[in-house]
């Protein structure tokens, strides 16, 4: 048994900060790295690939939309070819740093709204999986566990990672709680524990309506941002090792 | 006896067209790219590597400053690490695409006001030439004749193309005349392909003060917008031919 | 009777051009001028209120969405808040050099993709206007005729006007046929005068689907870029002048 | 005698925070607000001007150079036209926020690289008095004591601010000491408020060189970031009181 602890890195911009709590590096395995359309800027690449390969944690590209104003994420009405180009060029951009200093790219997790359009828009989602099968094919494709975007990777003939999330609550179609419904967030630490543990161990997810729904949990979404996100990594991840759960980037 | 004739090329932006006769790549070898930064967008990149693959021409990167506004052509007081990472980012970005596409991209030229800056500040040619070297050693790095951007990519190891311009007049110390100065460019056309083929065959220029100045012109810069560019062009091509010399990328 | 016929103005930005017909400025009673979001830039906006002002066709402020990439066209999930910011903003651009030039701003007219927005939807229509109205209520809001739009900026107590399209074709519910259908477009430059002058002289228009549809016309849209719009507005201007219409800014 | 004491405001963008204390608008009496060129945006002007009326500091706008990811400090080549079209935009957008919540702008500061270009820089600094006094005659421009900016501003007609630093080392002949020489910043405190007190009541600054050099302080610029920029600000606030100074805007 075994899963992956995913965080987005590499969010600042210039002057700004954001999200740079280095010590998440310990509790997680791989990162995605903003690529400076929805977030990041080339300086902030560079130092944040360079933190990730120091840390061993792999690495991954997080392309978003063209709206740094709305942070990646607000719907636009793209065309798929649009986001094949917007994608091709944010995972290169972002692998060119990776290799200038001496690693490898190994995933790419859409960011935002772009993720959440490709989990139901299956256009959307196939011009992603291809973009990344034709920049490199070996490159994992993260998406939402049961997605669009997930079957358009395995379609395209990629390897995919099936996300999870410890925090928010699904419902019995295996989708996840809307965030507009107040109960769509977790907010007891404890349980979220208790539902990633069930979801890597028994692969299944407890619905709001009480009904327990197959799930594929190959990777956690884990916040990146702030000294709680960072207890809260340490205490999952911590979690997973005690009841025997191999905490590794996908192999 | 041979040259390169270099263009820049796909310095479009959304729904703005600009420099796009594809007529010109009947008579250069090389092109170079506008990478997102002064010019270009990743559709504009897709399209305008598709054209060059096509039409057989070596492809380049021509990354810029981050100035869409200024189309890179101002001045910034920019550091050599900001360079490095905008040079780097830049790089990524169009080789990805032209990874996608099949083609393996071929070498690197820097747009305005970054290749004006580099021509002369040690310390910005150096961040470049690390930047290429460090994505890809095998490049080809493009830069002013006799300028500090060749320096610096023969000092870091990459091979470097000479350029030289048909179009403007030299001093008696190798450089440019300005573009203050009203004789800084040649008008007539004639002239201009004269000057090319000393350049090329005697590896010489006839300064403005009238004496003859050594000069290395491994590849020439062509103006690539307006129909008037295209016959100048394939006249300064044929002229090539009729001379001997051979007209072919850098190998 | 009158109308006022209008086109889109000031649509360049930094080297790029676009929609540059000096000679429209004839043919139209007012020019919506771009500001710097979806196209233009400070010193097209500075150059294009001069000409305008120097032909003394009414100046509006042509306000649309963060995304000069997709020209405004792209429908993006915007709050009421953000648009209501967004508007504000960028009249208060174009105010500024309407005023440092002289003149004083006359109407404000939504692009692209927040103009079809905001036609339907009631919130976005309603944060336009209350821009506009802050702004300055003694602005003119254009809309789509028959839209949530011209209905919000009534409701706030703003002067409004309606818009109709000489070259769309209508349904027989008072909307424009959507672009998706091949009959969208009235590529017949006679007939697109003849809908004008029904639109114009007897307030209604012939629908697709047979029907005369009854519809208010206070200004017309005309397409400002290249020398066919030229042509086609000026032959639209003199018919409407023949038929006794005067064609004059909105008053 | 009397004194403003200013501070940078609503430098945040989009998702980033930056410099949001609100508790600094109790010892400042006037703010100069980004206009969404180097920081802030729409939203975030919004927000600040609402913040800076409630407040009853008076509000200026705080044009930069239109490079956000360098936080508009970088010098950037550009021409007197551009500089002009840059401030006349961003005035106006900020006059607009400030119209629509029913107040009044008072002033304008150039920001950062734009700030120090138009102090030694003539031409810029007339087109920057150019700009204000065109959009609005009766705007009060803030400059660096003894600057081109000053001059131009005063030339063109405009009420002038000359600004001082209270953590800034001074130059015999008046210059602020360059950031690269190591005694160009006063940390102690206390010596900040004394060197404050001295420009204020007695005109007068003492240099680096030891030698007293004649300044006029009609506004003096307050870091807003940071609590402990919070805490300098009441305590040079106090201590101007104490000592008998008003501490008002520029009236």
């Amino acid at each position: 048994m075994r899963v992956d602890l995913n965080c987005d890195f590499g969010e600042s911009f210039g002057i700004y900060r954001l999200g740079e709590e280095k010590e998440i590096l310990q509790y997680v395995t791989s990162v995605n790295v903003a690529c400076g359309f929805h977030a990041g800027d080339p300086l902030v690449m560079r130092k944040t690939v360079q933190m990730a390969l120091e840390q061993k944690v792999a690495i991954g590209a997080h392309p978003g939309f063209p709206d740094l104003l709305g942070f990646g994420r607000r719907n636009m009405a793209v065309t798929p070819e649009e986001v094949y180009a917007y994608v091709v060029y944010q995972i290169g951009a972002l692998a060119a740093f990776v290799k200038a200093e001496g690693g490898k790219m190994a995933h790419v997790k859409p960011h935002g709204a772009l993720y959440n359009m490709a989990a139901k828009d299956t256009a959307l989602a196939e011009a992603i999986a291809k973009a990344v099968y034709d920049v490199d094919p070996t490159l994992i494709l993260y998406g939402l566990a049961g997605s669009e975007l997930i079957r358009a990777g395995k379609k395209i003939g990629l390897r995919t990672a099936s996300e999870v999330f410890a925090d928010r609550t699904y419902q019995q179609d295996g989708s996840l709680t809307p965030r507009s419904d107040p109960r769509a967030l977790i907010v007891d630490e404890q349980e979220a524990v208790l539902q990633v543990l069930a979801m890597v161990k028994e692969k299944r997810v407890r619905s709001l309506q009480g009904i327990d729904v197959p799930i594929e949990a190959e990777t956690i979404c884990i916040h990146g941002d702030g000294k709680k996100a960072v207890l809260f990594a340490k205490r999952l991840y911590e979690a997973l090792q005690k009841e025997g759960v191999d905490v590794c980037s996908i192999k």
